[in-house]
C-alpha cells in the first residue's frame, strides 16, 4: 500500500529528513500546528508532548508538522527553531512544504480544516483519525491504545 | 474464580444492591473516595465522571465506593446523598461496610492506602490496578482500553 | 450607627463567639457558603483563603458564614468541622442561625440570593458589596483595597 | 521631574508613537514581554489583558513592551504583528529599541531581570513597582488600586 502523501520542506529536532514510511510498524501521531496559533500553543502541542511522554517509543511515534496557512511573513525557520526551544518541544518537527494556493501541501493533501489538528496513523501507515481542535486526553489515550493493540494483533 | 471481597453496607444511585459479579463481562472502575477528601472532590470523582462519559457502558462500568476511615461522625448517609446530588454524580455509589478497626471492610480487604483510589477490574472480575492519588487521563484512557481490548480477545 | 444583623448559632475556628462590631475598624469580608455547594468549594472558599493570605490582618478580616438553606439533614456541626479541617480553612466560621422558613437568619436579613456570596463591610461596619457567584480576583483585590484606603481617609 | 527613560523603536496597535509623558495623569502598567517566552504567553500577557479590561481607561493605561534579548533572528515586526493579532492583544505595544549589548535599551535602563516583567508607574510618572515573573491577581488588583487612589489624593 502506498503511504499517504507527506511533503516536508525541512526538519527540526531531527538528524535527517524522514518519510512516513520510516514510522511503519509503530502508531504515529502527527500534531499539525502553527507557532502563532493560540489553540496549538495552549492545547495541541502540550497534548502531543504528553503523548510522547506517556507511551513507549516502540509503540507510538510523535512528530509535529508546522503547516503555515496564514501570516506567512511572520513565520520563519529561525522563529520556529526558537519557539521549539523555548517551549521545550523535543519531538521531530517537519515544516510543511508551501503550496501554490497559500495552503501548505501536506495539509491540503490530508484535507485538514485548520490547526491544531492531530492526525493518527496505524502501524501499517494508514491514516485512521483526524481531530481538528481539542480532543480530551481520556478519549485520546483510549484511541491510541486501540491502535497500538489492534496492530499487535494484525 | 472467586470474586474479590466487596462489602457494601448500602447503595445510592442504584435500584438495588449489587455484587462485583454483577459487573462480570465488563471492565469495572471503582472510585474509592470520601466526600470530605479534597483530592477526591477535585480530581478523583471528576475523573470517574469523565470515565463514565467517555466509554461505552457495555465496555466499562463505573461505580463509587464511599470508604470512610476518618471523621466518621462527620459523615452520614444523608450527607453523602446530598453531596452526590450537588456534585451531579450519577453513577452507583456503595457505602463501604464499617470494619472493626476504623478502616472500612472493602478498603481493608483490597489493601488500599487511602483516598482517592481508582481500582480497575477486568471482564473476568480480577483486580488489575490500584491507583492511589492522581493518575493522568491519557495514561488511564490507554489502560482502560487495554483492559477492554484484552477482554474481547479472551 | 447600628451594625447589620448577624445571627451566629455557633463558631468554629474561633476561641469565642464574635459580633460584627468586633471587626469595626477593619474591612471585613464574609464568605457565605455551604459545605455541599460545589461553587463554594471550587471558587468561593479558595478565594476567601487567598484574601486572608494577601491582605494584612490589620486591614482586612476574613470570616466564613455557613448558611445552610438546603440538605439540612446532610449538614452537621461535626461534618462542617471535618470539612474545614480537610480543606485547611483556618479563618473563623460562624454557623448561621436557622430561621423559621428554611432560610437561615443572617442570610435572610442580608437579602442574599444563594451561595457562594461574598459580602464586604467597610471599617465603619456598613455593608458595601454583596457578590453572588464568582468575582474575579483582579476586581476583588481592587475593591478591597479601595475600602481599605477609603477607610484610612475617613 | 524627568520621566524614566523609554526607547521605542516602533509601535503596534497605536496610531502614533507615544512617550511615557503621554500617560501622565493615569497609572500606567507596562507588560514587558517576548513573544517567544512561555511565561509571557501563559501568564503575563493574559494578566495585562485582564488589567486593561478591569480598570477604567481614565485610571489605568496598559501597554506592552516587546523587549527581545534572545533569539533575535526569530523575532520580526511581521511576526510580532501576527502574534498580537492571533492572541487578540489590543493594547498598544512598543518594540524596545535594540541596544549595543544584546539587551534592548529600555529593558536595560529599567534594570529588569527578564520577561515577563510588569512595571507600574504612578500618575506622576514615577516607576513604583517592577514584578519579574508571576504576580497574583488579587495582590495586583490591590496594588493598582492603591496607586489609583493615592494619585487622586495627590
Amino acid at each position: 500500500m502506498d503511504d499517504p502523501p507527506f511533503f516536508a520542506a525541512e526538519w527540526l529536532n531531527a538528524d535527517r529528513p524522514m518519510a512516513l514510511a520510516d514510522f511503519r510498524g509503530r502508531v504515529l501521531a502527527v500534531e499539525v500546528f502553527q507557532m502563532l496559533c493560540p489553540g496549538c500553543v495552549l492545547h495541541g502541542l502540550p497534548q502531543a508532548q504528553r503523548l510522547s511522554q506517556t507511551f513507549e517509543a516502540a509503540d507510538l511515534a510523535v512528530i509535529g508538522l508546522h503547516s503555515v496557512f496564514e501570516h506567512h511573513d511572520g513565520n520563519s525557520r529561525a522563529g520556529l527553531a526558537a519557539f521549539l526551544h523555548e517551549w521545550r518541544i523535543r519531538f521531530p518537527v517537519a515544516m510543511d512544504a508551501p503550496g501554490t494556493t497559500g495552503l501548505p501541501r501536506t495539509m491540503a493533501a490530508w484535507g485538514l480544516e485548520g490547526t491544531p489538528s492531530l492526525v493518527l496513523f496505524d502501524r501499517q501507515g494508514r491514516m485512521r483519525a483526524r481531530h481538528f481542535g481539542q480532543v480530551a486526553d481520556l478519549a485520546l489515550g483510549a484511541e491510541v491504545m486501540e491502535l497500538i493493540r489492534e496492530a499487535r494483533a494484525a
